[in-house]
C-alpha cells in the first residue's frame, strides 16, 4: 500500500480530454420510452418541446441513436477552468479500513459550484446563448445546480433566473449568495410570480416548497417570457449525455493507469451524475465487451428505485412537464423534513430506469446517519468533506471494501465523488450534535402516493 | 490568445513535486532581527521556545542558514492528498480586461481547509506527533488556519484545541462545524478558560476578541497542559518555510512552460502565503541570478508594511510570546469593525519587514470595496469564487494587466490565490446589497497606537 505504482491522483493532459460526449441510448436495445405530452399523453414532439427548451438541446434530448455528439469549442474552454477532474486514488481510506480492496473515486467538487453539476450548466448556457436567447430559468432544491448555472450564465452573459426551494433559500443563504455574486436573480418557491405559484401558496398556505413545485414554478417563468426557456440539471437525457465526460475521463485514465474497476458504485438523485460516471462503462457492458458490477445509491427516504413503480408519471408537481416513464415513487411524494442528504426527487432518469429494469445495474438505498458516519469517516483520512449526496457512495464503497477485506478480494472500486459539503454545515452540525435521526417511509405511505400514478 | 501554446492549468507529476522546503533566511546577507524574551528582552534561546512550540519546529524557527530541509515522508504523503495545485493560466480573465498581459495564478484552494494554511498545519502536527505529543492548541481567526490545523491533526490522531476569535466563531458557525467535524475541540476567545482570558473579558466586558488575544489564550493553554504545544499558522519563519512548497511548484511549472514571470504578487496579512509563494524567486533575486518586481498587498483598513513602524513588537495582545522586530501597527492595534476582507494581523513575518526594508519588494495598500469589485469579476470569468484575503492580491494583478494594456506591454504576472471564499458569504452578501464601505486609520489613530510599542 501507498507504493508509487499507481499516483494518488491522475489528471489527463488537455490534449487527453475528450472532445465528445457519449450518448448511452444509442447502445441500449430496447430504449428508454418516450416523453408523452401531459395534455394529450402522446410522444412529445420536437416542436413541442422546443416552447420549453433550446432547440439544440430538444435534439440531444430526443437522438437515442448517436453514439458521439461534439463537445462545442466554447464548451471545451469552458470545462478547461475546471477539468480534468482528477481520478484519485484512496491509499489513505484502504490504509484505515484494513481492506485488499484498491479504492479510486472520481472528485467533481473542485468547483465553485462544489458539484459536477457544471458539466451540464455551461453546455445548456452555451446552446442557449447560441440560440439568441436572453436567459434561461430553473429551480434549484440544494442550491448546487443553481449555482452552477449561474456561472455559466455570467460567463456567457445570459440572464439567470433561479426558483429556489424556500426551505433551502431561507437554510442556505450563502448559496443564495453565490448565485447573486455571479449575477443571478434567485426567488423562493413557491412565489407569486407565477400562477402555479400562487395556486400552491393557496392550497398549501405556509408551505416551504419542494422540488417537483419550484421546477413548475421555472417552466412557466420560461414560456411566459419572450427570449427565455426552461433548463433542468438532471433526469433528463441531455443532462446525462453531458455529464458522460465524467466517466468518459475516469476511462481514459483508468486506461492510462492500466486499470479495469470491477465495481462502479454512483449516488442516485435524478440520475445525472450516476448516469455520467457510468455511461462508458455501461455502454461497453451493453455492447458485451466488457462486465461490471454497476451500484445505484440511493437515500432510504426517498427509495425510488428500490421501492418505487416503473411507470410512466409526472416530472414536476404543477404536472406542466411532459411525463416520463421512470422509477417513481409518485409526483406528490415529498421525503420527510428530518432528510437532510439531497437526492430528494422522486423519480429517476428514464434511462438508468430502463437500464436497472433489464437487470443492467443494482440499487441499494441507505440510512441517513450511516451515510454521515461514512462522510466523517472520509474527510478525516482523506481530507475533504464530501456533500451529503456524494457520501451516500462512500458509504456502499466502505461497505463493499469492508466486504472485500472479509472474504480477503482485492477487488476495484470506483466511486463517484460529486462534491463537497461547504455549503451543508447545518446537516452535519445536526450530526455533529448527535441530532440526526433516519427516516423511512411506510408501505402505506408509499401506497398513498402511488395511488395518484396518471395511469394508475 | 487562448491559443494551445500553454495550458489552462498545469499539474506537476509526483516524481516532480519538491522533496525540501527552501530557507530563504539562508541566502539572506542580512538576516531578519533574532526573536526576544518577552520578559527579559534578549534573545530567546531554543530552551526557552521548547516550552512553547515543538522541539524540531524550534529548530527551524532558528535555523537561518541551512537552505534546503527536507519533507519528512509522511508530510509528503498527505501533500499527495491536495498537492500539487495547479499553476493556471487565467486566459478568460486576460480577455475580459484585453491586456497583452500574460496572467498566471497559482491556486492553494483546492482543499477543505480552503487554503494554502495547510502546507503548513500538516508539517506542524506531523512533528507534534513525533515528538509523542498528545495535542496541540492554537487561535484562528477567519477560521482557516483552524480548519486547516483540525484536518492535520485528525489524520495524526493529535487533540486540536482551538481558540477562535469570538466575532468569528458567532459569524462563521459553518467554519467551527468544519473543525467539529475534524474532531477538534472549539472555544470563543477570549474564554473563561484561561487566566488571560478571564482578565480581558474583565476588562473589557462584551469584547467580541481579537486575533492578538485568542494567541495569548493558545499560548497559555499549552503550557499550563501537560504535552501540549502551541502552533501558529502566520508570521513565523518555520510557516514561511513550509509555505515555500508553492514557489518552489510555481518554479518547477514555470520551468516546465518556458516562461519566466516579471510581477510576483500576493496578499499579505501575517505573511505566511506571499512568503511562501515568492521564496525561490526572492532567492534567485538575493543571490543576483535573476531579477523579479516583488508586491505585497494589504489592506488599507490593516496597513502594517505601507503606514507601520518597523520596530521590535509583540506578536500578541497578552504579550506571553516572544517579540519580533518586524513591520506593526502596534500590538493593541485592531482593524476597524468594518473590514471583512481579513489580512488582519497588526504585524508582519520578520523575513518580509527585512527584505521590505531592505527594498526587496514593494507594498501597496487596497481598498475593501475595491477589492472585492475585483473577487466579483474574478469570479464571474475564472469561475473561482475567491477568498477576500485573495481578492487583495488580485486587485493589484488586475490594476498592473491595465497598466500593461495602457503601455503596450506584454509582461508576465504571477499571483497567489490563496483560497476560496465559500465560508466568506456573509462579506459577499454586504458587498452583493451595496452596503460594504471602506475605512483607513487616521494618522492620529496610527500614533495613539505607536505610543503603545515596547521601545518607544
Amino acid at each position: 500500500m501507498m507504493t508509487n505504482d499507481v499516483p494518488y491522483k491522475t489528471y489527463l493532459t488537455e490534449s487527453e480530454l475528450p472532445t465528445a460526449w457519449y450518448n448511452l441510448r444509442a447502445d441500449m436495445k430496447v430504449k428508454p420510452a418516450p416523453l408523452l405530452n401531459p395534455a394529450t399523453l402522446q410522444p412529445v414532439t420536437a416542436e413541442e418541446l422546443e416552447h420549453v427548451f433550446c432547440s439544440e438541446l430538444v435534439k440531444q434530448e430526443l437522438d437515442d441513436t448517436t453514439p458521439f455528439i461534439p463537445i462545442p469549442d466554447e464548451v471545451q474552454k469552458f470545462y478547461r477552468m475546471f477539468r480534468p477532474s482528477p481520478l484519485i486514488r484512496a491509499y489513505f481510506l484502504e490504509r484505515a479500513l484494513g481492506t485488499p480492496a484498491r479504492i479510486y473515486y472520481k472528485f467533481e467538487g473542485n468547483n465553485t459550484s462544489g458539484s459536477h453539476k457544471l458539466n451540464s450548466a455551461v453546455a445548456q448556457a452555451y446552446y442557449a446563448k447560441a440560440q439568441g436567447l436572453k436567459g434561461v430559468t430553473t429551480e434549484t432544491g440544494a442550491g448546487q445546480w443553481g449555482t452552477a448555472l449561474s456561472m455559466a450564465c455570467a460567463f456567457f452573459g445570459l440572464d439567470c433566473q433561479v426558483f429556489m426551494v424556500k426551505c433551502s433559500y431561507e437554510q442556505k443563504p450563502f448559496r443564495r449568495e453565490v448565485m447573486r455574486t455571479y449575477g443571478a436573480d434567485v426567488t423562493p418557491s413557491p412565489s407569486m410570480k407565477t400562477k402555479v405559484g400562487r395556486a400552491i401558496n393557496e392550497a398549501h398556505p405556509g408551505t416551504t416548497g419542494s422540488l417537483g413545485c419550484a421546477i413548475s414554478e421555472a417552466v412557466e417563468a420560461a414560456v411566459s417570457q419572450d427570449g427565455y426557456r426552461y433548463v433542468l440539471g438532471s433526469v433528463l437525457a441531455q443532462v446525462l449525455l453531458h455529464q458522460s465526460i465524467i466517466g468518459l475521463e475516469a476511462r481514459t485514465a483508468f486506461g492510462k493507469l492500466g486499470v479495469k474497476p470491477d465495481t462502479i458504485i454512483g449516488c442516485a438523485g435524478g440520475g445525472s451524475n450516476l448516469g455520467g460516471l457510468i455511461a462508458p462503462f455501461m455502454g461497453e457492458k451493453l455492447r458485451g465487451e466488457a462486465d461490471y458490477r454497476i451500484i445505484a445509491v440511493e437515500p432510504a427516504s426517498c427509495p425510488s428505485l428500490t421501492r418505487g413503480r416503473y411507470a410512466y408519471d409526472f416530472c414536476d408537481t404543477g404536472k406542466v412537464c411532459p411525463l416520463q416513464k421512470m422509477y417513481t415513487l409518485g409526483h406528490d411524494f415529498i421525503p420527510s423534513a428530518n432528510h437532510a442528504g439531497g437526492l430528494r426527487y422522486h423519480g429517476m432518469s428514464a434511462t438508468l430506469s430502463e437500464l436497472y429494469a433489464q437487470g443492467m445495474m443494482e440499487a441499494r438505498a441507505v440510512e441517513q446517519t450511516s451515510v454521515f458516519r461514512a462522510a466523517e469517516q472520509f474527510a478525516r483520512v482523506e481530507g475533504i468533506l464530501p456533500a451529503p449526496e456524494s457520501s451516500h457512495a462512500i458509504r456502499v464503497a466502505i461497505d463493499e471494501a469492508l466486504r472485500c477485506k472479509a472474504e480477503g478480494k482485492a477487488e476495484t472500486i470506483l466511486f463517484g465523488l460529486t462534491g463537497t459539503g461547504y455549503f451543508d454545515m447545518v446537516a452535519y452540525q445536526k450530526f455533529n450534535d448527535g441530532e440526526m435521526n433516519d427516516y423511512i417511509p411506510t408501505d402505506e405511505e408509499l401506497a398513498a402516493s402511488f395511488a395518484k400514478l396518471p395511469q394508475a
